[in-house]
């Protein structure tokens, strides 16, 4: 296979150096560039000592972002930087034919006005916005493909978005009252020098922020809506726990049908719309299976098995579990991914996989 | 003020380790019994070296448990035991006319019925259960001074009791499809050797877990119930997450009322049903301020402030925020206390400041 | 007991936090000005909401650093600022007449010249030098209560004076080839906003730093040196370790005179120098006991316990034990202290009360 | 190249999780049965949820361990079993012509005697120790390619045996004299089900443990005497401190000349005894890269750099950095490494690959 040659924008980060690390021992992309304002001049090895005993990371330095010269550097390029500033490098490189796979926030919604609406500026370039595909490779994989410019999901909105998606479009679940209850490991809050992320703040810990409208609603809303065929609001309450790496979601959702059990208790406005727990919990099952029994990167959780964040950090899998509670007619569905792998910079890799044509678990397994 | 002589049967977890430090360092009682099998014949130094500086440390030794016994050496009797165990001493106990508050969930249920469906054994003493008062200070205290046996509250239904109950008789949110997420702090799964609870199993982890029927359901369906004067059921989700101690509870509840604001969306079935969210908020916030704006241990948090269990680790205080969300029509309430405190042996302490005429606060700030 | 009024500048930090919570809660002093640049303006409660239950925490507002103000205003003032910014404030306050409790490295060294070498600019106030006194309560007790100037010590020299003067003082070990190796919480770092003590960059992370010459050597050393009566050169080395608080030192030590045991191997130069292990165990255990056998916050450790920073988290109490190595013939010594309250905050207090006449364990129990 | 079969013997501890995921994923062996008592019957993904991905997750079965039938399915045998049981093992596979990689301390030392008073128990085969090599590639390359049974190291005895015997083989350090003072994550305890590694005992914890004569004093002495071609003893103080896994030691090195600097004191007893700390340091530079400049484990870290657990977890390699203190004529030198990978299973697998004639790094990078 031939291999491309790659370039991180902002590699300085949590995400870049996950980027880093997936892109120094991928066997089909070569890594030629990686840029940083803080630290150009230095080696990877550096910046990054973990990363020294790779040969590259003695010779690769960082160095100042410029446009221009990645384009010639590079076929794709990542951009691993914050909303708003992603949009001006990726304007001129998809001018100059590279593929571009952003991290921000900057592609990921279609409405200009929404994009305003939770980031507070004009969307910096809303041409750009049709070109751009949600790069969520279990839902878009086609699109991705023929994509020049992926709009490559957030962390929370993904663990929300795979466990609820497939139910939606089946017609399982209502649209209306979602809520979705999130726990993030403390990356998420990226490498800055901040108070609030201090050790000391964060360890023995816990804590909701962003209540009650997170920026990330705007995305997850959007997708959810394409899902159900119609306007999708939904509840989101993010909480800060102390551990490195990490998303647990729990998502309370109502079935589309009511449903009943021997011990549970429902009510049932007529028989038509009523269904025994088993047969849903059988149509559920199959949905999921259907959706994601052959995804890599996506796994169903059997038997007694809930989530937990330990069995899927350091890896790109999205662990999925649900249950039936018959005491109060809901579907709970719980996730668990790394929020800097299968929520950033690993799901950033594999629609990079299939754009070039390279098996989508290229070097992340 | 007369003091009185205490003694602590189950003194060894971490329930116990709490009682034992409130107690040794209590203004008016007198710690003069600590038991435990495990322990029995080695002083509170030997057990608890970080109380070693306490000259009672040295001299104090765990026993045997023996109701007879305690029943001549003390007044007061704190049970730290597992369900079930817990009414063996509690019946002998209270027969001597001791004062007994038992941490355990033996007598926190009105129906022996609902006792048994929970915790899979028939109740031990059902005959005391008239006589319990559930001891939660800020709802039942007139209650809990007359009683002599006190059923204190679980760690999770006390930081959801506390911020459910007001708005529930105050009629200000349905009392259908109620939502508590929970997270919990490790202590809450007691000092046993199990796997499941080791630093490696715990730390980077983060894990739902009782989904969807945890045995504290029973409780505080019972207390929601009684304070909305009709059957309540609803959906609770603990979590077990990488910190020593404290629970952060997040609700989802609905408002009797619709709300809406310039900027919400609010779907309205009649006029007269329909309330102004800043009216709305008013009421709340006037809800809470009369039910606990004198409550020593409940703190209201004003302006941008959310709950964080690192501000009530180590005291007996519970945190409360609320947020009214006008794109979905619901009110967010979070809670934040300390699972072995708030939630467990601050809270019994403060039964028994109550029940023998001591300032409440006594030995708790 | 008279009440005397006491300030903090500084109180934003980690140790003015702790000083915060000790004094609002200290039965002779009256905490009456909190200072802090950056929070000037704010109540105590919004800066730090564990202490808003404490009636003062509402009305008690941060203000800007005004040493004349201060001194009208206060009997006692204690500063919690970095080294260089103190003396700034000290000169003023000294001369004013009130009584300053310093936290910083300023005044603990009697020497400018050492001052310079360890801290790379010259002493901001060498006339000061002789009237300020080691805050060391167990080897400086007399000597603070006459003073008006105290160097409060710092963490890692607390942890490592308290073990080793005595033994040094009673002639038991060699002054030459003391090591020192401490770890400590990140705590110690401060509340500064710096990338090396974000959450993610300590967490799952130990490290030594300031390898060979850390700014601490230079009090220890001095303070060593008094006791030893020769100049005392030690090796010393600081980890940081994912903990809040806590500071661990385990110290290698050589015995003045051989010793040898049954099961020992010990080279041995003459008859006259060589000891039974009993013998020197013996001297040792005297030695400590008579040190510090009633001082209510050193705690020695006996049996098979060993420190352990959860034990003192918290408190103002530092835990030693000991063991003779009959295969070395070295002792080692190991102590355990809060490095924010024994090794900060409380033991600024207890000189405090030393001063005042109060009991030395005032507000520290 | 050649596929071999491998088993893992005790594949359900942390050390044989390791290995799993290890060999799961190595491209020349094939892990063929996996044995534990306590989850016999159920597949790698029950017991492993974070493997469930690897296809072979979902039919690999637990068995109960039977060495005849260990030594019909493999070529290979790692056993990771608690010392005293691996021999039982390794005698009828060595017998029966497998490789044998003992992870335990069974074969590790030359002297039946030694291990005795270290293991309290007579060796179970001592015939079988002049056959074992001491499984530490760097050192011992050449004999582990020739030989059956790998006697691999311990964790921290890799992590002071790498850093100090090229010191020693090149005379630049006394071998009088020696202290390591060693930092481990909780994943050395293993996963037992004992309270002193509960998390809520381990975290906001540090502790001292097993002084002064830890078992893995024997190994380290041992094979520090092969080096020195005298007998070594030496002081080692091993800490639990609670990050899951990883080791930092700290060792206190005396150079065989004295040296002394501009800056530095150094008293010195004649003249041709004395080198310049600029010459002491070029040699002992010389002697790291002589000994680990091609070796692709060991990583000598340059410039200010220090070792730090969070750069080496999840590898296979130890990081060293050293410094000359000329205030007190030492050499520090301080190493990381992963206790499981480097320290355990990466080494073992190390070791399987010099034995097969695979490449060394083969499945480790």
């Amino acid at each position: 296979m031939k291999t491309k040659k790659v370039a991180i924008v902002g590699a300085s980060g949590y995400s870049g150096e996950v980027l880093v690390q997936l892109l120094l021992n991928h066997p089909h992309a070569e890594l030629v560039a990686v840029t940083s304002r803080s630290n150009a001049g230095q080696t990877l090895a550096q910046v990054f000592p973990k990363f020294a005993s790779h040969p590259k990371s003695k010779t690769l330095r960082f160095v100042e972002p410029n446009a221009e010269l990645l384009a010639k550097q590079a076929d794709v390029v990542f951009l691993a930087l914050p909303h708003g500033v992603a949009a001006e490098y990726a304007v001129p490189l998809v001018n100059a034919g590279c593929v571009v796979i952003d991290l921000s926030a900057d592609f990921r919604l279609k409405s200009a006005d929404i994009y305003k609406e939770f980031y507070a500026h004009d969307h910096p370039a809303p041409e750009l916005l049709k070109k751009s595909v949600y790069g969520l490779p279990e839902i878009y994989r086609e699109e991705i493909k023929k994509s020049l410019l992926i709009a490559s999901p957030g962390c929370y909105p993904t663990s929300i978005l795979l466990p609820v998606i497939p139910l939606l479009k089946a017609g399982l679940i209502k649209s209306a009252g979602i809520i979705a209850d999130s726990l993030s490991g403390v990356s998420g809050a990226g490498r800055k020098a901040e108070i609030d992320y201090l050790f000391c703040e964060c360890n023995e810990s816990v804590r909701p922020y962003g209540v009650p409208k997170h920026r990330h609603l705007s995305e997850i809303e959007e997708q959810l809506s394409f899902a159900a065929g119609t306007k999708v609001t939904i509840q989101f309450t993010p909480h800060l726990i102390p551990v490195n790496r990490g998303i647990l979601t729990t998502l309370y959702l109502t079935p589309e049908k009511h449903f009943c059990s021997g011990t549970g208790v429902s009510a049932v406005s007529s028989k038509s719309e009523m269904i025994s727990m088993e047969e849903l919990a059988e149509k559920i099952s199959a949905c999921y299976a259907k959706a994601y029994g052959h995804e890599p990167f996506v796994r169903l959780l059997e038997g007694k098995a809930l989530p937990d964040t330990k069995n899927v950090v350091g890896t790109n899998v999205c662990e999925i579990a649900w249950r039936l509670d018959p005491r109060t007619g809901r579907l709970i569905v719980m996730s668990a991914e790394d929020n800097i792998v299968k929520g950033a910079s690993g799901q950033a890799v594999q629609s990079m996989n299939l754009i070039c044509g390279w098996p989508e678990t290229a070097g992340l397994v």
